[in-house]
């Protein structure tokens, strides 16, 4: 089994709206030290190792829905889970 | 200057609606080997070092903006970045 965390930002050339309105928010709650905010989506996904390229899997999986390639960028971190008996 | 990575997830108690969709979807393509998915938010702050201990802010912000702590956790790493003259 496999334990992965995907993480998914816009492109630096890609305005995000969200990240300035968090901004905004946190300076008039006084975080004046608050530069920049970026806001993106966070996936943990278990998959079960079937033998094939987990790494091959993960990234077909963001280019063929989790991400918008054409304004995202995604990262992922695979970890393996050795499953107890009882799993 | 401070990089901070925030990752906020549903408390495993709250329905993850958007994380079954996601499953769902994945089957269809065919990725039959995912078991469970869960869908959070994910935040990248840069914060000016101000002397003020920076887990602490970090939590206040989570707590009064970034997460809903009625329902979701949230756990966040903090890289410290040395600022070049040009910053």
């Amino acid at each position: 089994m496999y334990h992965v965390k995907v993480y998914i930002t816009y492109k630096p050339s890609i305005l995000d709206p969200q990240g300035e309105a968090v901004k905004t928010a946190l300076h008039r709650l006084d975080y004046q030290n608050v530069e920049t905010v970026t806001v993106g989506k966070y996936f943990e996904i278990d998959i079960k190792d079937d033998g094939r390229s987990i790494e091959d899997e993960v990234e077909k999986m963001c280019d063929e829905l989790l991400a918008n390639v054409n304004m995202e960028t995604y990262r992922y971190e695979i970890e393996s889970v050795t499953q107890t008996a009882e799993d």
